[in-house]
């Protein structure tokens, strides 16, 4: 499968470094790959720039959004949410129509400091905001419960937990189910809460894994829901 | 201990009931204790009129809520969220200062149908609007990101699952600790997250909690930190 990961960062790092070891065609998506690879100091969390990245990974290309979008027979949106909308709009030029859509942002909005809010909130999420103003994409929110290093590599968290799916297209859903079961995924730890307004739920969860993560110290954690074993309500959804 | 529980549907209920069951003094407050014996219809989720509740429960008396809170070395506040602080307001005459209030309500806002939004929400949250309102009561948030069954018996829910803690005052927190183990909560599942602020990241779970009761179609269910237990930080907060 071709991917196009969208977003430079460490989350667009790991999730298509993990596609690539995997045997996936993998491409990054960024605003202006020249900017991108002109940068010299590392990131606002400590990231080395993407060019020491990229050097590591030879076989990952870097290239504008219209060009990822329309290399990717699967897309990610891994751009800081405050920007996915920008950035899927460029993006659109590549021609977005019938594609399966991975949405692993949230909408975390630093404009006030730490901790961050969620823009949108509440009455809406990313996930909502994508899927209305991209019809034609497939839109399926996973993975933004925990960190990009959990995400494609479960086992770093002893213990079952579980994540999410949220998505309005079936197809979509059973191929991102697949994709979670390549990265290690058990089909018991992936929960359907059904339609892509469920994104809601998932993406209100940050404030509280922002805080576990200054608490605990670590990001090496994520939730596990105690007692949906029995109801045997997940399985095919 | 007296204990001052305000609110009488079936989360004041359910915390007075086993309040009362391990020997503590209970009174539950209400607006107007004649309005709320004279009900005699089910409540909107089919929960039985108070007063049919109150007959198997002789030992627990109904007041109005100031004379509950006047009464009460502690308080719980069981109001549903939108009323909370009309409730307080109401109690705030029996002498709120320097009282311990357990706060496990949600800002629940039904007014646009279900599901629900909350209101405050993602800058601010109930736990904080009430600390805020009431700067002498010790407010402790903790207890609102489960079912009310689960609260005052863990056991309900098979295996380890976490209960969390926010508020300002360290010896208020020691308290509810002490409660929660009462309960049968183990000291282990009992995450302090710090201060009332961190009441927003656990009352915005509950939009995650209402879909997972929708698709479970049950509510003994808990949310488990996993990988929470090899940091040693909770201990003792």
């Amino acid at each position: 499968m071709r991917y196009a990961v969208l977003g430079t960062g460490i989350v667009g790092r790991t999730l298509a470094g993990r596609l690539s070891g995997l045997g996936h065609e993998v491409v990054v998506g960024t605003r202006d790959p020249a900017t991108t690879l002109a940068r010299t100091g590392a990131g606002p969390m400590g990231t080395p720039p993407y060019a020491a990245w990229q050097a590591g990974h030879p076989g990952i290309r870097l290239a504008a959004f219209a060009e990822a979008a329309r290399d990717g027979e699967v897309l990610v949106n891994a751009t800081a949410g405050q920007v996915s909308i920008a950035a899927l709009t460029g993006a659109d030029a590549g021609h977005l129509d019938g594609k399966l859509l991975i949405d692993v942002a949230n909408p975390l909005d630093f404009s006030r400091g730490f901790p961050p809010g969620l823009d949108p909130v509440d009455r809406d999420s990313l996930g909502e905001l994508i899927q209305r103003t991209f019809p034609g994409l497939r839109v399926v929110k996973t993975l933004n419960t925990m960190n990009c290093a959990v995400m494609v590599d479960p086992g770093r968290v002893a213990g079952e937990h579980h994540v999410f799916l949220s998505g309005d297209d079936a197809d979509a859903k059973k191929s991102v189910r697949e994709l979670l079961n390549s990265f290690g995924w058990a089909e018991s730890a992936v929960l359907d809460l059904g339609g892509i307004e469920t994104a809601r739920g998932v993406e209100m969860v940050l404030p509280l894994w922002l805080r576990l993560m200054g608490t605990l110290g670590h990001t090496d954690f994520n939730f596990h829901l105690q007692g949906a074993e029995g109801s045997g309500s997940w399985g095919g959804h």
